[in-house]
């Protein structure tokens, strides 16, 4: 028999761990006020058991591309920007870099990340490759669905979750060519920042530096700080500014 | 700097070629007779341009779940079976199998894949491996999104698609161990085997026997026969009986 080299490599590649980055989403799943009430629709039967042409069960799904852990395309922030159909499947996999900031996190939950914090990870564990996608572990994802939690509304209706500073983002874009970033939080922004700038300014720079950003990841405590690669998924839907993602790493 | 195994690993595989199976899919894009009207909105805008809180475009996405390229799981045919939770992301690769019947589909319609067929796959590339998916080639891809002609329908109104017969499908998952079988239709039995049972009997088996199916895939005629992996993936939604899917192949 032929000796196929990719049915090797797959077998290979089962023997690595294969982590589930995505949330599990239902009915009952959150998303964010701003977006109107009856948006989410899963699984609604429109075609039933029981009818006498074909026995079986098909049904429709309705969200918000920003729903769940969730794809954004530069489009969702900057008008004529790209949107979903401009990436291919292999646009979608990257060297995963997890820079930890969780006991951090746990002191200020309003943190945002710092230049330093990332070099003392290169320091670690090498600098960032090229077109890396670079996420933010704050273990923030352990607090879905409550999306109270998630945001840290307080007594007073203000957020404090921990997310990104503009000058981390600038290092991990300009100083490293990474390609991507994401983070456990609803937002980019470190709530401390948005309030600053009074706008997601974070994630507007991403957004306007044609870069792609994955949000509202799960499980970045179980994957290996640097060595892992993960693969980001969606529909193959044109004209979405964001899409529900499967994003899973391959990790040692 | 460290050697990160998997990161080399990704920079090997991005040397192979990488190749879409699955359809794009918009709100032209056809799907089944039987759903109702409706039930395709894509990119809704919910959250507009121009409003004071946050600059930035919001959509909604609806679409049955048997739209364009798509994954069946055996609660689709069969109550009370698996659906689509069930699965993880490493359940969702697979060596890649394509057995050619285009040259057969040209002079038949109609025609239903043999097992001599898939005999003669095997002498020339070796057996199909444990867990393969099974991928049928016809060429009937290049008439999508035309329904009528995915349909084969003709003046009588009778459907003419080539497909799978019990019998081929009995060979792949019984003397074989495949994991899942896929095609080009829209679906799994040929036109003239399900007329002959009165059911989509094919389909039934294959999710009766707790298999996956693939439908509705696309380019089967840019990937090696033998020797190429396949990645199917789906947003992490629960309770689904089948799911838009995004398929991509590696392959030399």
């Amino acid at each position: 028999m032929a000796d196929y080299k990719l049915w090797n490599a797959l077998k290979d590649a089962k023997k690595y761990r294969w982590v589930e980055l995505s949330h599990s989403l239902n009915n009952e799943s959150p998303y964010w006020s701003g977006i109107p009430e009856g948006s989410v629709e899963l699984a609604k039967t429109v075609w039933d058991w029981g009818k006498p042409e074909l026995e079986c069960l098909i049904q429709t799904f309705k969200f918000p591309g920003q729903f769940g852990t969730h794809i954004d395309f530069p489009g969702h922030f900057i008008k004529g920007k790209a949107l979903s159909e401009k990436y291919d499947v292999n646009d979608l996999i990257f060297p995963l870099v997890v820079i930890d900031i969780s006991q951090q996190a746990k002191k200020d939950p309003r943190y945002a990340v710092t230049v330093e914090d990332i070099k003392a990870y290169e320091a670690k564990y090498g600098p960032i490759p090229d077109g890396a996608l670079v996420a933010l572990r704050s273990d923030w994802y352990k607090k879905w669905p409550d999306m109270d939690a998630l945001s840290g509304i307080d007594a007073e209706g203000k957020e404090n979750a921990p997310g990104w500073s503009l000058e981390a983002l600038e290092y991990i874009y300009k100083v490293r060519n990474a390609a991507a970033n994401g983070h456990e939080t609803l937002d980019t922004d470190s709530s401390a920042v948005a309030e600053e700038k009074g706008d997601l300014a974070c994630e507007r720079y991403v957004l306007d530096n044609d870069k792609l950003q994955v949000e509202v990841l799960a499980n970045l405590d179980k994957v290996q700080p640097a060595g892992a690669v993960v693969i980001v998924s969606y529909p193959r839907i044109e004209g979405a500014t964001g899409l529900p993602a499967r994003v899973w790493a391959i990790t040692e």
